[in-house]
């Protein structure tokens, strides 16, 4: 069977604030072949990924990924890992290429998983899904009695590891430290408590060295992306001074080379990949082979729906030694009612993938119909992208 | 004075061909303050950064450059820095910010030195900006004998220095092997040659060694971009190999981390910026210092415009040491008319920075309206981006 249609839709709530609250909106993709419908998702802009979707030619480098999708066969992996590829090649000096990319892979697995009754981590070569131990993952409080709420209230609803980020982390030593040490006060002594910096630090390293001392006084199991995705050399200085807190990072990653540097150059002891921008479970997959083969952890990074963590979760569901999944619990009415069914823990508190075909969730018709925005764009008059229809 | 608009137009031939020549389409931007006007392009798909440029808010780090820059104060280079650094703060989801953001900061350079009657070398911090020997860049031919009469006609045009690259080199060893001689006998014995393998190998190294013999028979002045921008392990696997052609690259860094990188781990020896898609001027200019420091050799990437060549040679026009710029000489119609003025080279074969205010070149409205696209951009019924008028 030979590719179809993409589509890609854009979500979002009806006010957007100013806040790392990544959920607020979503690019949603459906591709088609042979009547079968496969899901995914881009965390993505998504204007600036749809325009990348129908984008004219600049040049040979420079083109849409529609070009190497639309009439492709979909028959097998092999051709997801030839799409991929191809993908990357004509679309090499297009930036937003990899976010784009990302949504359109995932949704390929989804298709060949339904249309061969087969879920996708089956497909990726694994027997059996591992079921992987939720962390609860939300921004710092506004001032530390709350961070103590956020935890005390993840402790009772069962987590065993929970996380913190984002918010105003990052911005006052003293402040920095009186948010751990709630922190940790919050979850109590025995729960697995992780940081997340949110890139606040740019590549400055001292300014993350400050904070390692406090760190290490809450045991913190990872300090998460003290820097930009991109400031390999600052990640390095900062693992050079060897402290007891693990370096994380590399959900910014479009690309599995940067993932990869960030490995081998930035010496991160946890990979972090959000499948949504990557360019999908394909490459994914490679960075988790990756991280087995250079014995660091490797993690989801998802922040959104549930869809996004199904596909984020499979490229590492067969590998039991990486055993944490994130695990969204603050997302928006838009993320969390996105799918008909949801991973909710199991009465041992694990998220497991469904053995159904392909990725095992559907979008919400209505879900889609409530937040969506019409797009219309044109070139000298001609309508090149509208919405299509649901 | 701040900064009152900011304006993206998309020219194009009327014809875009699925070859490597990247000068077939543009993205001109010009920005505004207390009447002032500067120019600057982006090197990207022109409808992905638009739509990067108007695109609704995702989340606070995903956000469009506008609203690091209308409004901003204008006055001083300090601003440039300051807008520079907070549109990728803004921006750090949206992969193609660093080529949205090129084009901007291009335009407010060009702008400030406008207003402040001083040439953009100026406001860097260079007293003066010594001349560069331009290198003829053209693509291979399409056969041997095509190559060989390529290199003969720059060497009469009075180039002492030629480059071929892309098209039909890479893919055969005995037809490289051919390519080269013959690219060697074109130019003569005396000429620096420059070889560019346009990221045909992706990253496989071994294809890569394979052409080392051959590329020293012809005594290469360097290997530009063997492996695509991202893959610095293959980088720096060939550099380590120490033959006597040095590598080149870094055209494809949109972001000026990515080209410290290329030299940090990749062992590359010439490191090419495109302003284009760095970011701008600003980060070119923090490369060019970094290869300095570094001890490498800097030059500019630039197949289209002369705007875009003077916005490439700025960032180190100041610098005696690197000597060479990339100059093009198969560009479009587009890409040939698109300023009133041109660097053309002097007597002595020089090519030479205007000593006019900001970049010196101004485009040409007729070759604006000749080949201009108009884009029309909705959401919910609501025009969010519509070609501006000239």
């Amino acid at each position: 069977m030979s590719i179809e249609a993409v589509d890609f839709f854009y979500l979002s709530m009806p006010v957007v604030e100013d806040i790392g609250d990544g959920s607020q909106d979503a690019l949603v993709v459906r591709v088609v072949a042979d009547g079968v419908e496969g899901w995914g998702e881009c965390e993505a802009s998504p204007l600036v990924s749809i325009a990348n979707l129908v984008c004219p030619m600049s040049h040979s480098a420079c083109r849409s990924p529609l070009d190497a999708v639309l009439g492709h066969s979909i028959d097998s992996p092999a051709d997801i890992h030839t799409i991929n590829r191809r993908v990357r090649e004509i679309g090499l000096d297009i930036a937003q290429t990899g976010h784009t990319l990302s949504g359109i892979d995932i949704a390929l697995w989804d298709l060949l998983g339904r249309r061969q009754s087969r879920p996708v981590y089956e497909l990726l070569g694994y027997p059996r899904a591992y079921p992987k131990r939720p962390y609860a993952s939300q921004l710092f409080g506004d001032n530390p009695q709350q961070t103590l709420e956020k935890g005390r209230a993840m402790r009772q609803a069962g987590f065993t590891a929970v996380k913190f980020g984002w918010g105003p982390f990052g911005r006052d030593l003293t402040a920095d430290r009186d948010h751990l040490a709630a922190a940790r006060e919050g979850v109590g002594p025995d729960i697995e408590l992780l940081i997340d910096a949110g890139t606040v630090w740019v590549d400055d390293v001292s300014l993350a060295a400050q904070r390692i001392e406090h760190l290490q006084a809450i045991r913190a199991g990872w300090l998460e992306e003290p820097f930009v995705g991109t400031a390999i050399h600052a990640y390095g200085e900062l693992a050079a001074r060897r402290s007891t807190v693990p370096l994380a990072g590399g959900e910014g990653a479009g690309h599995p080379d940067l993932a990869r540097q960030l490995i081998d150059f930035g010496g991160i002891k946890v990979v972090q990949i959000d499948t949504g921008r990557i360019g999908g479970i394909t490459p994914a997959k490679t960075i988790a082979d990756y991280a087995r083969a250079k014995k660091i952890r490797y993690v989801n990074h998802t922040f959104t729906t549930h869809l996004a963590l199904a596909a984020s979760i499979a490229p590492y569901a067969g590998l039991s030694e990486f055993d944490l999944c994130e695990y969204p619990v603050e997302a928006s009415e838009l993320a969390s009612h996105l799918t008909l069914e949801r991973l909710s823990p199991d009465p041992n508190g694990l998220v497991q993938l469904p053995a159904a075909p392909g990725l095992g969730l559907t979008p919400n018709p209505a879900t889609l119909k409530k937040f969506l925005k019409n797009v219309e764009i044109r070139v000298d008059g001609n309508i090149i992208y509208s919405t299509p229809n649901i």
